[in-house]
This record gives C-alpha cells, structure tokens and sequence, in this order.
C-alpha cells in the first residue's frame, strides 16, 4: 500500500535530507492520465477532450470541500451530512494502536459504535479541509533582492512566509500554509479548517484491510478492504457537514472516468538528473539498510511475546511498508531506460534554455549549481541518513521539546522549520499527546541500530557520540531509557509550561541526551540549509522560471502534501504475461486464502469464514484505475463524473513505485476498495446496518 | 501453456532448420530439482538425500508402463483398470477439431459418453507405450571408421539406425526408435507398444480447458480444467491396462513431493554459445515475424463468418500459444544473465578440455567446427525458415506424398529422415487420414505469408519461384488450389498405391506444385546435411564425449520427446512482487469470470454459471511444482510418492520458458490440473459419476 506521506514528511522534513525532493519542478507535458493538478488550474481542456467532461467550477468547489486532509498522513472524505469522514484503516492505523492496549486490541479486532455514545475520541487525530489559496508568490518574492546571496535570500524567503502565515492565522484563525509550487515558480497560501474533535465510528479488522500483509503490499490484484469510519465533531455535536460526496453502492465499472481528490505526499518527476544520481548512489541504499536493521530489531523484540508482538506491529508494519515503496523506487532509478528518460528530458531543456541568450544568462547555471550541492550533500551523505530518527519515539520527542522551549522564544520568522506560530498548537498536541510509548522496543531497535551507525559513521561522529556519551550501544541504551519520564505527559506538560530553565534543570536521562544532541542537529540542518537547501532554492527556482519561459505553465506541481486533483479510467493492464482485470471480487478473497491453506497473512478473519455465506460473492473489492497518485493519497475517494464517490484508494501497484520519477500508463495503477464491497460487508458481516444506511443516505 | 512437442517437431524435423537442438549435450551439472531424467539412470541418491526417498525399480516400472506417448505431440497415463488414459484437451484439440463438423463441435461443446457404445473413435490418433530400452551406442558407433568425412560418418551412422529399427520391427512387430542421447554419447533403441484403437470418452469445452486463452496461456495462477479421457481399445474391446496410475481425489498439498513421467520435446540446455547466438540473431525473429503473417491470415480468415471462425479456431490457437512460446524463448536469448552464464560455462567447460593435451587433441575443435556451421547455417537462415511448412496443411500433404513415392523405392538405409521402413505405417496413416482439411483456410494464410516471403527472399528464390510458378501471390495461390483433389482420401490413395508413375502423371495442381518444390526441397536438405547437420553431428559427439570425460554421466541428457522423469515439489514462488500460491481453486476461477465482467476469453461455460451451486468452491484447480517440463510434457500424470495420479501437467509459467536453455527453480514452475477438480466436477457438473466412479477405482 501507499506510504502515508507521514512518514515521507519525517525522513524529508525533520532530517533535512536532501534525497526527498522538497523543491519541485513544473511537468514539462503531461502525457495520458498523468497529473496531480491543484484545484487553481485543473485539466479543464484536457477532460474536455480526452472524456468529453465538461469539469465545472461548482464539481470542483464541491469535491474540495468535501476532501480532508489527516495529520496521520493521508486522506479522507466526508461521505455524509452529518461529518462521517471515510478514510484508510491503514491511515488511522497508528491511531487505533494508540488507542488500544492489553485489554482492548482495536487493530486485531476492529471495532463499531453502535450508537453515538459509543463512538470512540482520537487522542490526537487532526482534520484539514481546504477553503481558500491565494496566489502569494509576489509577495514572497518581493524580499528577495538582486545581489542577495542564497542563504540571505533563504532566510528572507523563510521569514516572509512565516509573517504572512501567522497574518493569516491572526486574521482568519484557520490554519495558514504558504507553500512552494512549482520549485518555487509560485507561492500559494493554503487556509485549512482544522478539525481536531474526531471520533472513531468503524474500523475493519486489520486482517481484511491489510490482507495479504507484506508479501501482497504495493501488489495487485488484491482484497483489501482497508476502510475506516470517523466522525468529526465540533463544539460536541456531529458535524454538519453540507460538503459531502454521495455514495454510490454500484462501485465502478471497467471502462469508467474517476477522480481522485487527495493529498499526494511528494515526487521528484522533475529533480535533475544530478539529484537522482546522488539519491540513488549515496542515499537510497544505505537508507534501506538502515531501515533493514531497525526492522530487524522490532522483529527481535516482537518475537519475545503476544504483547511485544502486539506493540511492535505497528512498527513492524510500517517498516515493512516504507521498505518495499523505498524498494520500488530505488529499482526505478536503477532501471536504466527510466534514467535515460530522465537524461533526454534534461538535456532537451538545457538545449532549450540555451537556445536563448537571455534564459542562458538567467538560468543556464542552475543545473550545475544543483550538481555541486549534490555533490557536497552525498559527501555527508552518511551523517544525513543516520541522523534521520523516523517515527514518533522518545529520543525524538525529547528533542523536539529541547527545541520547542528555545524556539519559541525567537521571532516567528527566525525559527526553525516546524515551529512556526501557524504549527505550534499541532506541534503542541503532539507533544502533549496521550498516547503510549513502547521503551523496550525502542531500545530493540537501538541494539540493532547503533552498531550499524558506529561501523557506518565511525567513532567519531559527533551525532554519534551526543547519543553514546562515551559508553558501548549497550550502556548507552541503557542510560538513555533507565532514567526517563518522558512518557509521562505530565512531565512533558512540566517541561513546556517551565521553558528553557525547566528544561536546561531537568535531570532526566532523555532531555540530557536529547541537550547533547541539540546543537549537533542544529549544526547539520545549519550545514545543509547553507551548502544544500539555500543553494537548491535559487537553483529550482530559476529552473522553474526557465520552464515557464520555454513551456508556458500547462502542467501540474510536483506533490506537496496539498489537495490534488487526479483522474483516469478503470482499466486492467498487462502483468505477468497475461491481463490484471480492472477489479477482483470477493471469491478472489476466498480463492486467495484457500490456495494458501489460510496461512497467514492469507488467513481470514473469522467473521468472513463464518459468514461467508450471507456474501454475494461477486460483488467487486478492489479495482485499479490509471489515476496518477503517490503516498499520502491513501484515504482519498475516487470519484464518478456525477461527483459521487465509488471507491477508497488505498494502494498503488508495484508498477507505480516508479512513478516518483516517471507516469507511464501502461501499467502505472492506483488501487482502490470498491463502494460496493463496503456496504455489503457492513451490512452482512458486521450488522452495521445504520451506518450502511447513514452512507446510503437511507 | 506448453507447446505440444509435435509443433516443435514439425519445425525441427520437416524443415532442418538448425535452431531446434537436434543434437543433445550432457548437462555440466543437475541443480535444485533440474532434469529430465531417462529412466535407465533415475536420480536415486539425489531422491534419496532431498527427499529421502528411495526410488524402487518397481515403482519406476509402473509409472513407465503407465505412461504414454501420443502422436498428436503430447503425453498421457493410463487411469484405470480398462484402458482409461488422461490427458489434456489441447493434446487432443487438434483431433477433436477433426472429429468436428457443422452440425457438431466438440472443440465448443465438450463431449461425454455415456455408455461404451458411445465413445467416438478417433481416426488418427496413435499412442505409444514405452516397453523396453537397450543401449545400442556401441552398434551404431562401430560402423563409424577413423577418417571418415563427417557426410560419409553420418550416412553410416543414419543407415546403420534405420537398419537396427527395421530388424526390431521385424522380430518383436514393436515400433522401433533409435534415438540419440548426450548429443550422440549414447544411442538407444528404443521400443514401443503402439496403440491405434483410440476413443473419446470425455472431453471438457474448451471454453473451461482453455479458460483465460491467449492472454492466460504460459502463465499463472491459471483456472484451467484441461482434460480429456480416452479409451485404448484392443481387438474391439477395452484394453486390459493393468499397469494404470491409481487415483487420488485428494490432488496434491503445498510442499508435496511430486513426479512427472512424460515426453518433454526438446531443449537446447547445453547448446553451444555459438547456436544460441545464431538461434537469437537469425533464427528467432524471423520466425516470429514469419509466424506473425500467418497468423493475421487465419484471422482474416476467421472474421469471414462463424463457420469460418470454427474452421481457424484450432491454427489460431496454435499460433498463438507457438508465437508466445517462442516469445517467452526469445526473451531467454535476449537475457544478458542468461546469456553470460552460458558463456560462462562453456568457458570453464573448454578451459577443462584445454587442461588435457589429449582431450585437447581429441575434442577441442568441437567448438569452433560448430561455430563455423552456425555462420553457414545464418548465412541461409531466410531460406531455411521460409522452407518450413507449418501444421499440416495440403501443400505438406501433398509434397509428402511425392516424396513418399521416391523414398520406399530405395533401401531403408538410403531415405530421407521419416521414410524409413519403421516410420511407415505412421506416416501412410497420416497421409490417409480422413480428417478434412480448409483450403480457404490455408489460402488465406498464404496470402500474407507470400508477399512477406517476397520481399524477404527477392524474386529469384527457388523456393518460393517452385510455388509461385511464376505468378502473382494472388495467382499462384488461386492455380495451386483451384485444380486440387489433394483432400479426397481415395485421390490420395490412388497416388501412393499408384507410385512414381501415378504421381508423375497427376496433373492435380497441388500434386504438380509439389512436384517443382520437392527437388528444391531435397537440395535445401542435403545441403544443410552436408553443412550443419554432420559436422555439428561429428563435434557434438566430441563434445559428448568429452562432457563424459570431464564430468562423468552424473546427468540427464536434453530433451528428445522420450520418456522422462522428472521431479520437484508442490510451491509457489515470487511473482509481481509478491508471492503466487501453490495451487489455485474454483473461488479463483469465479473470481477471474467476475472480475473481467464475463468478456471472452474469461467467460465460463454455461454449465459452470448454472451449476455453480452444486460445486464445492475450495476445490483446487491448478497447482504448481518445481518439476522441469518443457512442450511434450502436456498431458503427463503428476505422481506423488506413493505411484498415485494427483495432477496432470498441462503449462509452464512465464518464467519457465527460458528453461529452454536454463533451469532455475526460483520461479520455474510446471502447472498442473489437480485430480480433485476433475473429480469434483465429471460428477456435480457433467453428470458423469460412472466416469468418475471408474477413475477412484469405485
């Protein structure tokens, strides 16, 4: 399945590397039903042409606001009028293990509030709708002077864009997100409604969302249905939410034009050629290796018993997730016709830029200019990758508290990246967030992941030592975690309220450590915001500049994690010498685990082999359509012409990892879960048949 | 699926062409569960250490004595005590198609007799039941005199088989074969019970044989019932089959240990490098281009109208499943991997000889006397393959008959290949054969392939100038079937009774084409004798001998559409990134109807769809195995331990085409039809539970 672009956003964003491309460049064309649009500029002519779909602003305005936005990092609808928000369970996955514990086990199980008072409060889930973007890019550009250099510019840039985010903020109370379009080409402010009040209404049993676990993940054909209900709720009421997509049970057809309206996390179609060369050497394989052994450590500990395994699943999980897709991605950039591709486009727009004086002196640099930042980033390469601390964990909700106290006192505009007025009430409730910590797998983890980090790094490194402070992995670790309260909200709360001198007292091992390693994180992000990020910027935008000048604007962003607007037909493709079908059915379910023997992760949950026989069996699960999506847009309907919604996309095929790089329709394939086997398993298998009704509109 | 061996045969036999391994090389080494093995040396140790299991001389007799070869190119068992034999509907198609008219098709409609008197006699379908094997290398080896030129060596050789098969023939009235294994390390006689009494009794539609057609076809998880029942009759009545394969409705399980006794056709495992090359850059292409032609003629032809449609149904299946054989073989020759670990070996193999001065002497010219043959055998490439005549076809007839008069004339020794004293009854039976032919069929295909044969042989090609007689295509084709009684069976029989003089005499239009093509023909032949055939004869033997000298026979030798055993267990294996199961059910089959809305080739056959309620849907279907098969194999029985029926082969996967030049159980898989289906539905869906009450032996 799809990474939620959550993870994507901690490995891009927390740890500076520059492997994920932050900047992005316009398409030079958009070929067959490639495209991620925003909602300013959609395909208009395109659909007009190609479908004879006539896209009209009232379609678009609807289905916009209709589409959400999750912090779990994905995306969701509302699918009826009273805030029923339909979304992955592989979205809210994480959220259900917060929530369950030894006694209730929501993932295993799944659950269902037969009644309001039943539904379930997220502890920290939060909800982003779109309602307005406005075009900034003047004014963001107006503080970027001639003569300045990079990193002032950065600077200036960054600082303007935090003003005019916390003007919004003030002035509206929504949440305000200036963001870079098009490598800088163009700046938009995004103000979202934000939803905090979110309420579990359903969940399926992660065994039939996640069917087919690892082996059958980023795969198709597949069975899945990987569903969740929520419900948003405002000033304690079910939210009125107008602004919903109608469902329509008959799912869709082979042969159908669908929408998809979601929130793709990120792509580098447009890097240079230079950038995918360092990706590819200096950063992807050690990434997966790193990631390897840190998977290899949950396993350890999961393997300990029923409870570890239970804490760890989701960990596990996700590293299994992430690896596959990162996988996928690096077998693309070694695919050497997909790198050729790559060059050709390149060198076509150098000739093009080239072809004119005026662009040759404008622009003509940036393409070397990016090599020489690549060229420094792979040389710390190393240091980049190790000093990345994915998923939410001790080590790094220390440190981000350590920050947050000293940030906080800065102007708004100075401050690091993620603690900008706009983010602090998000940053704040995920800091203060309820939800568990596993201590002892974590520290599993670290058995694994210090060694590796020591061979890679040497004993010298100072992110390295900040964590060791002079003893083995071993003692280390054992320091680290004996000696902590973090996992203590209360604590946590302490920390926050008492600022830098509560914090600059603590004797806790973890904010010691997490102090030590401070000024080390500093000066990496430092590093690569002077010799990386700052140079690139300038660069991409003079790119993007370049492209407007010799393209014109006809095309679509690279994903930013913002709402997009994608489409395509349902429609199988050739795969292993023969034809995927546009959909499966639910005797491919039962097919899948009886060839199998029912061995897991090819094992049915209980319920559909007891009940088996209330199913229509052919009613259709999943179905494939040539939409152009990528992680982060797991969660989002795809839509019929009438703008009701069909389907749930959850994956995309193993042809579709390539995408990062290249759209190809032949075999690239958003995977979705059909309507239609969404009533049906909740009215026959889970006697759901209010909320059926309630998505029925019955 | 597998391409039945006599497809393979008619274009290595008939045509001369040098691609098709005619010449075996001893394997270097036998990995994992590679090999087909002769059943004088069975892999006893490497049975007894993986397996540990101990093959006994009398499980060996039984299977052999069960098993069965048919002429129409494909394998088959005895099932029960009275002359049942199993095999696949595709073996047979061919002959059902035959059987077929306008009023009845049993190709569509499938076929069962009720009762014994109903069973419908096939009018050309002969079987061959192995019975005894002797090692007459010696013999054959002894008329080869030192200094010998290599034309003379293999006219001794060639004259010396013919006369060891014709004294066979005479003392035992036993079909009598020569063949040569280990690329003439070995030449065994081997003989044959042949049974020509054979009779349908059941037969699936193809709709549910073929499930999946072109698309599906060499690949997997497939939903294929590819079965027909035969019966042997002897003087009259059900042949007393003692030796019959027992039943076992429970088909096999993932991780089963399993046999296949069959016929594979032919492998080029041990070519040397210098064929592969010649095989990929002259050969394999223009086949397929050629192939291609042919096959837009019949589906020209086929649009015409439903009667039309019929009569191309069986060309067209074959071309296709021909066209994507060869494709998957290709694609084989095109792999660098593959292609570098041939070369590898062939390295180390001629780095050995080279280590011994007297090997060197002996056999260390092999190589490059190969190599030499290969660049004349490309250099005539065009020719050899337009030379090929497909499928039997009234210009095969026809030349066939002309060549027949001439040959029986001169000593056995003296004939051309196919003629010999032992080979006649067969062959009379084919040329007398009632079967009916399609001449607009045929012309319809000649109308593509002449232009293409034009403009790739040029005017002056003798060849093509024998047919087109100077003519337009268009011309040609109407003279050579306008005046032609070639399809009448007693016209037929008044040539070959009536010899040399009555073919002289003819003035039938296609009896005359003939006549111009045959000393064409016959100089194409003698000269490829001359030039490829005995040099690659006589080096092939030196490399056969050095194999033995280097290595030993510690393997099995290619494929040579003989009986073979082979083995392997129940398995899936990495497919499309994530794993195909071991075997698939009749969920699996329903799945695949629904899931492309019951368009053709995934639409069931109504009995399916109206009986879909009596069957038990976790029914296995297909299920794979590590066994090495290749096309001949079809139809085989899949035995477990124990000397049951659990399967019987009917295809290889995608992955399993390259096999023809390398075995790697990764992802090699034969697939079979599991007993359990078969079964399952003679009884819920054909009302056939006296058929299936004879197979469990009730």
């Amino acid at each position: 399945m799809r990474t939620p672009a959550n993870r994507c956003r901690l490995l891009a964003r927390a740890s500076l590397l520059a492997f994920v491309a932050m900047w992005c460049l316009v398409s030079l064309r958009a070929a067959a039903d490639e495209g991620m649009w925003t909602f300013d500029n959609p395909p208009l002519k395109l659909l007009q042409e190609r479908y004879g779909f006539t896209l009209t602003q009232a379609w678009l305005d609807h289905v916009r606001l209709a589409s959400l936005r999750l912090n779990a990092g994905g995306s969701g609808s509302f699918v009826s009028a009273h805030g029923l928000v339909l979304t992955n369970h592989h979205v809210v996955r994480g959220q259900l293990q917060k929530m369950s514990n030894t006694q209730k086990d929501y993932l295993k199980d799944g659950f269902y509030a037969k009644t309001a008072a039943e539904e379930l409060k997220y502890p920290d889930l939060e909800m982003n709708l779109l309602q307005s973007m406005e075009n900034v890019t003047a004014k963001v550009l107006s503080v970027v002077k001639p003569g300045m250099r990079d990193q002032d510019a950065l600077d200036a840039r960054k600082s303007e864009i935090a003003h005019i985010e916390k003007e919004s903020l003030e002035q509206t109370g929504l949440r305000s997100n200036v963001i870079s379009l098009f490598g800088g080409g163009e700046y938009w402010l995004y103000r979202y409604k934000k939803y905090t009040d979110v309420r579990l209404v359903f969940s399926i049993e992660a065994q039939a969302a996640d069917y087919g676990g690892d082996p059958d993940n980023f795969t198709y054909p597949r069975y899945n249905v990987d569903m969740a209900l929520l419900r948003v709720y405002e000033n304690g009421k079910p939210l009125d939410s107008t602004n919903y997509l109608k469902w329509n049970s008959n799912g869709s057809a082979d042969g159908d034009v669908v929408f998809v309206s979601g929130n793709p996390g990120s792509t580098s179609r447009l890097s240079t050629y230079a950038e995918l060369e360092v990706k590819r050497d200096n950063f992807l394989p050690l990434i997966l290796e790193l990631l390897g052994r840190n998977l290899k450590g949950a396993e350890v500990y999961s393997a300990r018993g029923s409870e570890q395994a239970r804490q760890a699943a989701g960990f596990i999980f996700g590293m299994h997730n992430i690896i596959k897709g990162l996988r996928g991605r690096y077998d693309g950039l070694l695919n050497k016709n997909v790198m050729a591709k790559r060059q050709k486009e390149e060198q076509e727009f150098r000739a093009r830029v080239a072809s004119n004086p005026q662009w040759q002196k404008d622009y003509g640099t940036a393409w070397d200019e990016i090599a020489q930042a690549e060229r420094k980033s792979a040389a710390r390469s190393k240091q980049l990758v190790f000093s990345t601390l994915p998923g939410r964990g001790m080590r790094q909700i220390a440190l981000k508290i350590v920050q947050y106290v000293a940030e906080v006192k800065k102007p708004n505009g100075k401050r690091l990246d993620g603690f900008h007025d706009s983010e602090l009430e998000s940053l704040r409730s995920e800091l203060l967030s309820p939800a568990p910590f596993y201590p002892e797998l974590e520290e599993a983890v670290l058995t694994e992941n210090f060694p590796f980090a020591l061979q890679q790094l040497g004993s010298s490194d100072p992110f390295l030592n900040a964590q060791l402070n002079g003893k083995t992995p071993e003692g280390a670790i054992k320091e680290m975690y004996g000696g902590t309260k973090i996992a203590d909200v209360a604590f946590r709360k302490h920390l926050l309220d008492g600022g830098e001198a509560a914090v600059a007292a603590a004797t806790d091992s973890m904010i010691v450590m997490a102090r030590r390693l401070d000024p080390v994180m500093r000066e990496l992000r430092k590093w690569n915001e002077d010799n990386v990020e700052s140079v690139e910027t300038s660069a991409e935008e003079k790119l993007a500049r370049a492209r407007f000048a010799a393209y014109g604007k006809s095309a679509y962003p690279d994903a930013t994690f913002t709402l997009r607007l994608g489409f395509g037909t349902v429609k199988g493709y050739p795969m292993n010498g023969t034809q995927a079908p546009p959909m499966t059915t639910l005797y491919g379910l039962f097919d899948r685990a009886e060839s199998f023997a029912g061995k897991p992760p090819f094992s049915l949950p209980q319920r559909f082999v007891e009940r088996q026989n209330r199913l229509n069996l052919a009613t259709p699960v999943d179905f494939v359509s040539t939409c152009d999506i990528t992680g982060g847009n797991s969660g989002s309907p795809v839509i019929n012409r009438n703008g009701e919604i069909v389907g749930l996309i959850f994956d995309g095929n193993i042809e579709s990892l390539v995408g990062d790089y290249v759209y190809d329709d032949t075999a690239n394939r958003a995977v979705a879960v059909d309507t239609a086997v969404m009533t049906e398993v909740l009215r026959k298998l889970y006697d759901a048949s209010t909320l059926a009704d309630e998505l029925e509109g019955k």
